[in-house]
């Protein structure tokens, strides 16, 4: 950690792809792209991170192919760090004939039926090829609304499976899993911590989940359609618990008021695809609120869509002519709404760290849940 | 005009919006925006003036409305030059049940059947609020196969419409139309020959319209269904009897291969959607001929679309992984693809100015038709 304001941490991740400023926001590059958008507009936006979707890779073009060649920052392009999830948040959201056991999850690709068996060998195995900066352990995802057994038997199960996605990794690298081209000998793990709603069991989770031991932590099973303050407590009590020198990464969060807050509790490291499916969509964050393109007050607006933004789109553009082009269904449209709210995240983020620097965080977060938390105009 | 060799010519267009080097090709703008692909991305590729249609901006926003903004320029944000089309070739192709009379078009839109009367006033109007820096006549288009009395028929009426074009342009200049604002008071308009594939209606209608007098002069009704050497004949012959002083403009061709080929006939100006709609459907033109990036020996390949290729897809991609972004249906494929089919569209261009200027430009057609006018692989 180089920095600390009240719970809020400033730090850096070293990766073999080079240094990531914390707290950080990951662009969703699900299929090893970030939806409308070029590799080069991500590094002017800021992105010093992405995230790649192992299930969708796995499914196509395939793990072995990308490791043919030599992972996956050679295989599409991108210079600096990667995290890939595990692949189990599709399987459960995505795939069809779904069948999980000790053993693994059995499944068949949604695009065309193959059946896979994920393991969590086979999880570390996948992300070795792919060769990503971070692997996440797979972990079971629960279902909603779960009973507190249900929840207790889903997270005593990503423990045994941590276990052997860290025991994997560690052979890996002692390259004694000849079969397995490893794209990065340089990969980090992190454990997922799971439990639900439930405190205690997320604090039994944090317990089992340390003792393995990993180069960072993360909390799953959030931002799944509970009450946010729920999230926030959950969040806020499970990254206490986690070891203060490790990164604490808090998945699938979340919209810009999320980011703050959870910053505030401790967290380091958000991926979400809001910022590029609500842009697709029309919904643009601005440091004033949301913005729905589409309306009709709009249509007439000379202004960019956010006078506080320098990014391309705030710089060259209209709301007028935004709103035309969205209506007018031009790719054009996702290509810059894709820029500005991606450039609003990274953005946000870098304010965030120049606040905890300058130990301001708090007057920070008052002020930017007032402007850019309001709901805006719809 | 700077230099010709043989019946190629090497010029410049002068606009409001600046300086067009000619032999130049038109990026289609539809409705305001280069599908997929930001302004800036235009500009480095080297576009120097793109198209846009006049029926699909009358429709959606509307042209008061981009009158009301200061016009297309200001609008879209483009600050280089724009030709317009008439809107005559889209009542033809896309609109609904159309009645064309000696008084203009009558037809219903499209998108939501509201009924417009085009004229060639009207026509003439709703460019001068676009604000273009060249704007066509309103010509009648034929419906194919024609026979020689329709084909005479439609030309003879493209004639009239052209005098009450020029008429009423004239009217707009002399600020004797106070209801419309015209955006661009530069703004040049171009006289469009039509007569089909019959060469002494063609030259009746080059006589007629030069007669009227413009700033420069298309070739319209070609490149639909014909055979191509019947185009390279009607353009040769075509081109041949207008004016040396004016810039000719070949509506809506073509390949590469029809560019070389019609300005070794004396074209100065060209428009395509080719580039760009088979960049979006995954027909890559390269300096070896056709890629179609789907084809599975394209899987494992990771070579650039086009070792000769300078831009921003050949420097930073392969063509697995071209081919995986396409096959995935990820919208950044539809970016990436278009950026390259557009740089070497316009690198042909710069290529062919370059070789009329060191008067080569008999050996470069020569070797262009051999390599980049090839069929390539599928």
């Amino acid at each position: 950690m180089r920095a600390t304001d009240g719970d809020a941490r400033l730090g850096e991740l070293h990766t073999p792809h080079g240094i990531v400023q914390t707290p950080a926001f990951m662009p969703v590059g699900t299929q090893g792209a970030v939806k409308a958008v070029r590799h080069l507009e991500l590094e002017e936006a800021g992105a010093e991170i992405i995230l790649a979707n192992t299930y969708h890779l796995l499914l196509r073009p395939g793990d072995e192919l990308i490791a043919r060649r030599g992972g996956l920052h050679g295989f599409i392009g991108w210079a600096r760090p990667i995290l890939t999830d595990s692949g189990g948040f599709q399987v459960y959201s995505l795939a069809q004939r779904r069948v999980v056991t000790e053993e693994g999850a059995d499944f068949q690709s949604h695009l065309d039926g193959t059946r896979y068996l994920l393991t969590p060998e086979r999880a570390t195995d996948v992300q070795a090829r792919l060769g990503s900066d971070i692997a996440m352990v797979l972990d079971e995802c629960l279902a909603l609304p779960a009973t507190r057994d249900e929840a207790a038997i889903a997270m005593a199960r990503s423990v045994r499976w941590a276990e052997r996605c860290r025991r994997r990794l560690l052979a890996l690298r002692d390259g004694a899993v000849p079969d397995v081209r490893a794209s990065n000998p340089g990969q980090a793990q992190f454990g997922v911590v799971q439990g639900g709603a439930f405190q205690d069991l997320r604090d039994e989770s944090v317990d089992a989940t340390v003792a393995i031991g990993f180069e960072g932590y993360a909390i799953g099973g959030l931002s799944v359609g509970e009450p946010v303050d729920q999230m926030y407590a959950v969040a806020s009590a499970t990254a206490r618990r986690l070891p203060a020198d490790r990164p604490r990464y808090l998945m699938g969060v979340g919209a810009p008021e999320d980011l703050v807050e959870c910053v505030a509790r401790g967290i380091d490291m958000f991926d979400c695809v809001l910022p590029t499916r609500n842009a697709r969509n029309g919904q643009l964050f601005t440091s004033q609120g949301r913005i729905n393109i589409k309306n009709v007050r709009y249509a007439e607006d000379d202004d960019p869509l956010d006078p506080q933004c320098g990014c391309y789109t705030c710089r060259h553009h209209s709301r007028a002519y935004l709103r035309h082009l969205y209506l007018a269904g031009e790719m054009t449209a996702a290509v810059l709404n894709t820029l500005h709210n991606l450039s609003f995240y990274l953005d946000s983020m870098r304010r965030i760290r120049d606040a905890i620097a300058f130990r301001t965080f708090a007057t920070f977060r008052q002020e930017f849940l007032l402007s850019a938390g309001s709901a805006g105009t719809p």
